[in-house]
């Protein structure tokens, strides 16, 4: 149990370093024998130094060496040389150096892992995730890791750096109104009551500009229990921010300072601010998403005004119905077959088309089934409008507005796809969404929902139209999208007792449903609430895209599967009757017990 | 809605800025009419800036004005002004000038708080709990928050440049061991199976040792379902710390240099390093604590030798029966009256002790009941091992040791307390304590509990002892002690799969137990485990202490009350059975059911 403790990590021995006697620990990487002389590859966080056994050096750690094998956790002792001629390896930086050994002690012995420690390995997700200990030893992993400490330190420091103050918000807290999603716990001092977990710390980061914190941020763990969804956690991290006595462009100059940060310091990339800007209507009319990826163009283009007077029945229609024309151009594909045709259309009616209209662009004009139904005129303005060219392909879609654009947004990124228009070292995108509606619709309900949230300020000169048209009113929420995927989002806040009553009542928020829903908070504002507003970051997914990886599961040390298992600490697990019966629940036999 | 932004906080102008044309925002902290001139302290977290409304500069805003009442969220334009001479505050750095107001802007109104916006205001806890958000805004706790975000930031930039990595773990784990004060979290998606709320994040710091991370740090949030205590909180926060290929001494070093960087950066004080260290043994014999405070010096003095041959009966059956015979000086205190001397018996006897023997130092000898019993080299003796003086009190207990050594601890606190000691610019003193017991027995169950966890690993030398007599076991179990509060504790773990099988064999914990309980764990340790040992600080109780605190709660934004409800927010709460039926529980009518 004794051991020597390393003088040197794995990564650190290089050539001025030849001729010191030196401890290494670490794990055996690798292991060759070549005609009596012992090669390990010994491995730590930091980096892989190559370790030597020759019987006339130590006879009896070179016969103790020959029991090694991969993963054992060993501590050497032993001299730096330089690598004979011909065997250095340039590609690490330990390569040029290896360490004859004279004394060997094994720390810990390894059973032969279920898979190899090393990257693109292929080895189902289900097996990485029960043995997460190996996963996390692939380099890739660590990679991830350290990158995610890089970024939490970044954030803290630019916060810090800017006046914010870090505070911790309850973990155990009051069930919120979107309580079907909510985590609850039992109390066990408590009968019969429960805390929730928070799905955001929104009305506590609120309640601290009341407190007149000014300038709150904190990297926290949310909770939601949802369904089922490919690339969500049960628990995941948010950077999460609130100011007072500001407007929208004060958080996005916070905002983009941090993004100009993370660009310099993770990617060495020199961030252009001020980033550019959509309104939420400007982004669907032109890539049909709320969050565009804007690394490619491909733009999206309203045809409503080609085709006003248009015989052509379905846009006809889609006109009188105050619905949408667009249009896509696909460069080059004027060849696709009618087999590739086919599997588009399939695609798009997957979503929700009726169909998919495509004309060919030809020297003399366009080839397409609906070409007989549309004006000489027509045409040339469609090509004009598109500035479409022989060999190029014209997608239409039309129908009722925002479905007819996310679907063709939808299209969007799948002819990005097949044309491969991302390409691994496409510039980043960064920009803000804004002008969000307050409110959405919902048919089944026939009611308003809040789109943000219930406390999410309407745009000042929107305020009247409140009352008339609620559909039309904008919101001052904003979200800041990176490669097509939203990483932020938040909101100038409602702070006005008035303002804030008139909402719930658009939104069918009764005032004793407001008061036991939003209570200490609708309390907190009698007493002097500051014009605040604020945003939330989206951690792993941020940490993703800056590792470059496709999936949050690979930058959480820890992460559940997509039906919320951890599969290496087989939680959710059952428990003992006696635990339940401390906490006053019993387990239901059926929904009608 | 609209509102002028602030070009300054209010803690922001000097005698430099006079003349500027400035906006601030704040909340009115006071408010004077001095003969039609309004005098308005506006605040911010910054600090406070006088506003002066003269009705000859703007009669409206003066007019408005008039309207404004404590707390009360104003936006004021105006211009800086020397204060006129003999009006300064040189209290406040913004004491020199004041703003001649000449548009006032009211953001929000306020309803007449419970209670006044000041320090030491004489307002029970509860109603300052559930006003938290206004409780908030005084000073004092303004300051013990941006304290604790300071200490954060601290804590993380330090462990950062030692290369450590920090590594969120997971909120929703696997029950462990200490079950029974688990949170426990229903799963949705899993009918019957829960997760639970970690208590410390102990199973997956050393996971992540046996994932080769080597340096691993987090602040984290830590969860215990306790029975009520008075500084207690169920959510708590912790700094978690694990390394690999160390001994005791690297943790050691690593903790002194944070604790250096928190006594200079927030006391201003060099700590002189190493930190004094006092095993177990020597902390209990001289302080009767395992958690001594040094900033006194009243030192315990064990007895046994004095009375080695004594034919005082209690004295003699004390040694007779292995224990102890403890005596501590109370100074200048042989005035005592009978009164007082009853008071401290009455002391001791609530903790256990059979009573409390006390002698007088007089010039001419020791004046005390059990005088007559002992013999004249004895008193002498006495006198000299203590060194006792003329007018001083000595005390002595005598019993079994662990327990007379605790009582005559807790005698010595108070001594300090009377003897008032301990002043508020004592030096702050730390030191750690070492070679705790590995294991404690219990009288209850007969058997033997591990005193810190059973990954504690016992000193080296002390191997062969458990199986002999695991009662005199030694740990390389550590505490670091601040002004007699454990402030962070940790060991060097067993990183050797036979000496642990002994360890659980000893804890009478069977193979299979040991399997349901810590099966991930002990399957990880299977494929490499390097050694490995850690830390935990309590961060509340740290902030807490260099806040000048008396209570954790004054430096958590939201804490709960002692019976875990939050006042503010009213949880835990009922909640709907629609939410229950969803998490397949319900609420048992009764224990029976």
């Amino acid at each position: 149990m004794y051991f020597k403790e390393r003088t040197h990590t794995c990564g650190e021995l290089r050539e001025s370093n030849i001729g010191e006697k030196v401890i290494l620990n670490g794990w055996v990487d690798r292991n060759r024998d070549l005609g009596g002389v012992l090669f390990i590859d010994l491995r730590d966080r930091y980096g892989i130094t190559q370790v030597v056994f020759e019987p006339h050096i130590n006879a009896e750690a070179h016969q103790a060496a020959k029991n090694l094998r991969n993963e054992f956790v060993i501590s050497v002792e032993g001299y730096v040389r330089k690598r004979p001629a011909e065997t250095e390896n340039p590609e690490i930086p330990t390569g040029y150096v290896d360490v004859m050994v004279e004394k060997l002690t094994i720390l810990n012995e390894a059973t032969t892992p279920p898979f190899q420690i090393k990257d693109d390995i292929d080895t189902h997700e289900e097996i990485r995730l029960k043995y997460r200990y190996l996963d996390l030893r692939r380099p890739k992993l660590q990679r991830n890791i350290v990158l995610r400490h890089k970024m939490y330190q970044i954030t803290r420091k630019y916060f810090d750096e800017n006046n914010f103050i870090e505070i911790e918000t309850p973990v155990l807290m009051k069930s919120t109104p979107e309580g079907a999603r909510d985590f609850l716990v039992p109390s066990r001092l408590h009968k019969g009551k429960f805390y929730a977990l928070p799905q955001s710390p929104q009305t506590y980061k609120q309640i601290l500009m009341v407190a007149g914190f000014d300038r709150y941020f904190q990297i926290v763990k949310c909770f939601r229990d949802e369904d089922l969804r490919a690339d969500r956690q049960p628990e995941f991290t948010q950077i999460d921010v609130e100011m007072s006595f500001v407007d929208q462009k004060d958080i996005f100059n916070i905002v983009e300072g941090l993004m100009k940060d993370f660009f310099k310091e993770i990617l060495n990339k020199d961030l252009q601010l001020p980033l550019p800007r959509l309104t939420f209507n400007e982004a669907m009319e032109s890539y049909g998403s709320d969050k565009p990826d804007l690394r490619f163009d491909l733009k999206m283009v309203n045809l409503n005004s080609v085709f006003q007077k248009t015989e052509f029945k379905v846009f006809h229609d889609a006109i009188e119905n105050s619905g949408v024309i667009s249009g896509l151009l696909a460069p080059g594909c004027g060849d696709y077959t009618r087999n590739q045709l086919d599997v588009l259309t399939d695609f798009v009616k997957k979503l929700g088309a009726g169909g998919l209209i495509w004309m060919r662009v030809k020297e003399d004009g366009l080839e397409a089934p609906v070409a007989k139904f549309l004006s000489s005129e027509e045409k040339q303005n469609l090509i004009n409008a598109l500035s479409a060219k022989n060999g190029d392909l014209i997608f239409i879609l039309s129908g009722s507005k925002l479905k007819t654009l996310n679907i063709m947004g939808a299209l969007r990124l799948e002819m990005a796809r097949r044309l491969d228009l991302i390409k691994a070292d496409s510039e980043p995108k960064l920009l803000w969404v804004t002008d969000f509606p307050l409110f959405e619709w919902d048919e089944q309900t026939k009611r308003f929902y809040a789109m943000h949230h219930p406390f999410t300020s309407p745009r000042l000169e929107d305020i009247e139209l409140m009352d008339k048209d609620p559909a039309l009113v904008k919101a001052r929420a904003y979200d800041l999208v990176l490669n097509g995927n939203e990483i932020a989002g938040g909101s100038i806040r409602i702070h006005n007792a008035e303002l804030q009553a008139k909402m719930f009542k658009i939104l069918g928020i009764s005032e004793e449903e407001a008061k036991t829903k939003f209570g200490f908070l609708m309390n907190a504002f009698k007493y002097g609430a500051p014009p605040h507003g604020g945003i939330a970051f989206g951690f792993d997914r941020l940490a993703m895209i800056f590792a470059g990886e496709n999936s949050i599961r690979e930058v959480i040390a820890f992460p559940k599967t997509a039906s919320a298992i951890s599969l290496m600490d087989d939680s959710p697990s059952s428990v003992t009757d006696d635990q339940l019966l401390e906490l006053h629940i019993k387990v239901r036999k059926s929904a009608h017990e």
